[in-house]
């Protein structure tokens, strides 16, 4: 065991719950098995009176004043921040005049770390699992990047039993395993409540037996009795297991994972690199890895050897850097977001929605329609990702041309205008609306373009400089790449300026959209990913195109739908595309930062008139709008 | 407001944070302004001694002294089980013997609600928000049916910012609306930091004064200070917001939301009759309607009378006899499965999967394996729903047979068999399996049956005997009706029999399904919703002809889909479909169960030979499976 890194962090459902006295016979246990262990209390309220490390080290040093192996160098007990009111930490500070933030409390712990690379790390929080840091955010935030195994300080009293499993579920809400819960018998056996409603079933509950009476400074008689001592050891023992198996489930994870999943936008045949998610915080990923790979900004957080085999397990932070495919917007388990879900799963769980009203939908179609849907859209249509919010989209613009142009839909080829680059999906309708490439040509017979593709001119940067980008693509329409070659802006206002529609470049996208326009009888839909093809490559179109091109489409009564899957809800800093570009679709897309990521959810936005299309005054099942 | 139906629960963060005295004020407070007050206290530890509904009486009665209107006949203060030991309830009724269901707690509080229709009620629960109940369910679980608006009593005390706001999160996760946090001043200002970190802002959080020394039996003085007065004042005040602020926002809703949704499955030209769920629990919705229609198990829970027009609001229980879409298998709101979520949620938020390994997927994807994939199945694929679990399989199942038959997927028409009445999904890939129907007809003009389709035989059941219904269908292969009409089974054992395949129906469906394979050059693909096609209008399908069907297909080499999006996890009385048919798919789509309907998500199950059908060892984007 001398081997293992071992991090727990003590947490009291209550203040004054026992929570430094069960630190102390967890240390004094530890001492036993590593050669150094660090205690850290981050920060510490009520002192010098209060003085949680001093009470540690002074009944260790008395536990072990037997034993040669000099405690004083085996053990440092720190205190990080210290106040003097015996109060919450964060008004301690306010009256003290003192800011702390979360961010020095967190730089202080790991800078312990990198110091010393001790062996067993105990770190005990203030209060109870909510209590604020001295910044104001609660604990179980504040701390929540190290993600560290909990000791849970169970309440003992009379009450104690809610307000445990309370802590224990604010603790579960943030993500944190809780692999053991101890307690100080006070007469009512809470503990046994708590292990038949507890969640986590491996989880250690363990009883103490009362404390001596409060008058006695040095109880080490409390910590020599056989039941104290055999209760330490359990802890110990079950946070070696805990550590144990979680390694062990790594290991077992990357045997076995590969050969139970099938991963999408992955080809199985070529060599694979999978990596172990542990946690997700922030913007960071916190990844297992069997060695240290690259730099990381800071060590691991914990590094477990095994005594049979040479391997170790470091644990560490990974940056996220596409944001989980474009999904993540306010970072990894936002406790907002999180609180705003488990509410509604509290309420509703899942409700049917067929003729259904309920608030959060409520709520979310007036904010979509005032925010990103503004000022053109009014109907919201929900469904589970981006591809089903195309489909949707696909069948809501086939319909309005058809009722446009006063045709039955069945009885034409109606197809759709987009770029040649552009994604929309994976289902088999997302699909046909886009060229044949990398991403459909060999994913199923079925597959069939339903559309005129086009290669729009795309901007780049160079020197500094926005520049047409003409050259690398297919357009053979425009004139001379002599002109291209002039055009360039020193800023984006300049590049995305509407005058450019007037101008000669303007005029050469003018005629050569009225050419694709006017020579086919078959476009019935415009679809564009505003602004940026994401999955294309992140490609840039020039805004001018985008906007001859929309406007023609509209004058033509040709309906726009903007896949907005990527673009929208701030991911170009504004709302919308709609935004940048200044004109408005007529269906537009969303999915991916809608929620967070939190969960799959799409919503198709769209105006009354597509919404008139659908309707028919007879009771025929065959018109409505299926899709769910 | 006399028409107003107030009911309030008061909780307590712990044990002694004064439930029963802030209790006891709202209750004169409401004496002001409403005929009728009933005061419940469901469970009663420590009785005699303690007796919080004599505490409520005997302090009304001298609050009330000098008013003619009688506060004995306009005052009920009851409590409903009551125990003698001062511990748990759960505790104190296994020390008293005496064994009290979730269930009888919740009809004597029905009782007392039916005979009296007072017009408003305050019930005041036991210990803290997560104390047992007598049966040991905590109280936030045991009486979430009725899901009561919380006033929270906070915890004054050091230590009580925590104690309270994990109470908090402990409502918030089982659904809880909490309008009103009050606490007693113990010295700490801990509703200051409850203010800056309450998740939903429109909670009033309000301080009382400290309360006079223990040993003053009747308080009368405190209650009657200004500043007391002011803050029992307030909290009616905010009830009385908060019942107005809930039936103006149904009425809103009611108003609004029918011209900004654009519900699913739903034809908008038909008359519409929206349904107002206000929240849901186990089998149940909480429906909010103008007036009481229909009957229902038990009357409103709450009735509300605008002043401002005539007509009323009642919140009524309804039963979800559809399972929202057969999503439901645990019912609304599970506390277990919420309890996962949030878990998970805090763990991870969402990461990006492809190449990525993490507990839950890898948990999932083994029990999956060995549940419902076994013994067939070993590679499980992720999407969002339905449809798009079957648009995978498709492409898993034209690249499996153009793989077995040494073609290249692109140089034939590959087709499906598939069943009329089958239902599959809505995306164009789910859709192009189905022949034309209600469902798909008139959704898109890209909407093309992709498929040979046959009539399958049904059975049904007449006079508790099950028969074989063959006639309604379009089965002219048949040969007679008389066969037809001799054949009934008493069982289903006798019904679903294997033996029945060397039968004489059995031989007969053997040569037309010979027929059908054998005269078709494009049929790569059979897809099948297991015995039952659920959209389809439930109909049974003979599992004979299915099985015959399945086992002359994987002679020749044609994958096997099941659609066990209805059909699997348990809906059936059975883990998977193929526990009754007895026969294995080469993939199978789940959803629906999958979650219990808390999130959209989908599996694709499938084999290694398929899984290997799509790997190139090559390092070509274009041959991976790409639908996520």
């Amino acid at each position: 065991m001398d081997n293992v890194i071992m991090w727990l962090q003590i947490w009291g459902a209550n203040t004054n719950v026992g929570k430094t006295v069960i630190s102390t016979g967890i240390v004094s246990q530890l001492l036993k098995r590593v050669a150094h262990c660090l205690y850290l209390k981050p920060v510490q309220t009520g002192y010098p009176p209060d003085d949680d490390a001093a009470f540690v080290q002074r009944h260790c040093k008395q536990l072990w004043k037997d034993d040669d192996r000099g405690v004083d160098q085996r053990l440092s007990c720190k205190k990080l921040f210290v106040f003097e009111q015996p109060l919450s930490a964060e008004e301690a500070a306010r009256r003290q005049g003192e800011q702390v933030s979360d961010q020095q409390v967190m730089q202080a712990i790991w800078k312990e770390w990198e110091n010393r690379h001790e062996s067993a790390i105990i770190i005990e929080t203030a209060g109870g699992v909510l209590s604020p840091l001295p910044s104001g955010t609660s604990q179980a935030d504040g701390y929540r990047s190290l993600r560290l195994p909990v000791v849970l300080i169970g309440d003992g009293a009379l009450g104690g039993i809610s307000t445990t499993m309370t802590c224990y579920e604010s603790l579960l809400l943030r993500g944190y395993d809780v692999p053991i819960i101890a307690t100080i018998d006070q007469g009512y056996p809470n503990w046994e409540a708590w292990k038949r409603t507890i969640h986590e079933k491996d989880t250690l509950i363990i009883p103490f037996p009362p404390l001596p009476p409060k008058d006695i400074p040095l109880f080490s008689d409390w910590y020599l009795k056989p039941q104290v001592q055999q209760a330490f050891q359990s802890i110990v023992e079950h946070g070696n297991t805990y550590f144990t198996k979680r390694s062990k489930k790594w290991e077992e994870m990357e045997q076995n994972a590969p050969k139970l999943f099938w991963w999408p936008f992955t080809q199985h045949g070529s060599t694979l690199h999978p990596v172990i998610v542990d946690s997700a915080f922030g913007d960071n990923y916190q990844v297992a890895q069997k060695k240290s790979k690259g730099t990381h900004s800071r060590p691991p957080f914990f590094v477990f050897k095994s005594n049979e085999d040479s391997s170790s397990w470091h644990l560490l932070d990974a940056f996220d850097g596409v944001a989980s495919w474009w999904t993540q917007g306010v970072g990894h388990a936002h406790i907002q977001l999180n609180k705003s879900m488990m509410k509604a799963a509290g309420r509703y769980g899942h409700v049917i929605f067929p003729q259904v009203i309920h608030q959060p939908a409520y709520q979310l179609s007036k904010e979509l329609i005032e925010t990103v849907g503004y000022p053109w859209a009014n109907r919201a249509y929900y469904s589970d990702d981006g591809s089903t919010a195309i489909e949707i989209a696909i069948k809501m613009a086939l319909r309005l041309y058809s009722t446009r142009h006063g045709k039955s839909q069945q009885q034409q080829q109606l197809e759709v205008l987009s770029f040649f680059g552009s994604y929309h999906g994976d289902t088999l309708g997302a699909m046909d609306c886009c060229p044949k490439g990398d991403y459909n040509e060999l994913q199923s017979p079925w597959f069939q373009p339903k559309g005129v593709f086009i290669e729009p001119p795309r901007i780049g940067m160079q020197n500094g400089r926005w520049i047409l980008d003409i050259l690398n693509g297919n357009n053979n329409w425009f004139p001379t790449d002599s002109i291209a070659n002039q055009v360039h802006w020193d800023s984006w206002d300049e590049m995305a300026d509407w005058q450019r529609v007037d101008s000669e470049i303007g005029n050469m996208y003018q005629q050569y959209i009225n050419k694709v326009l006017d020579s086919s009888s078959t476009i019935a839909t415009l679809i564009i990913e505003p602004l940026i093809q994401g999955a294309g490559g992140m490609r840039l179109i020039d805004p001018c195109f985008q906007r001859i091109l929309i406007q023609e489409a509209k004058k033509r009564g040709i309906p726009v739908i903007f896949d907005e899957v990527f673009s929208g809800i701030w991911r170009l800093g504004v709302l919308s595309s709609t935004h940048l570009l200044g004109v408005y679709p007529d269906i537009a897309a969303y999915a991916k930062l809608l929620t967070g990521g939190l969960l799959p959810m799409a919503v198709t936005l769209t105006t009354e008139e597509v919404f008139d299309a659908f309707k028919v005054f007879l009771r025929n099942r065959a018109n409505r709008l299926l899709i769910v």
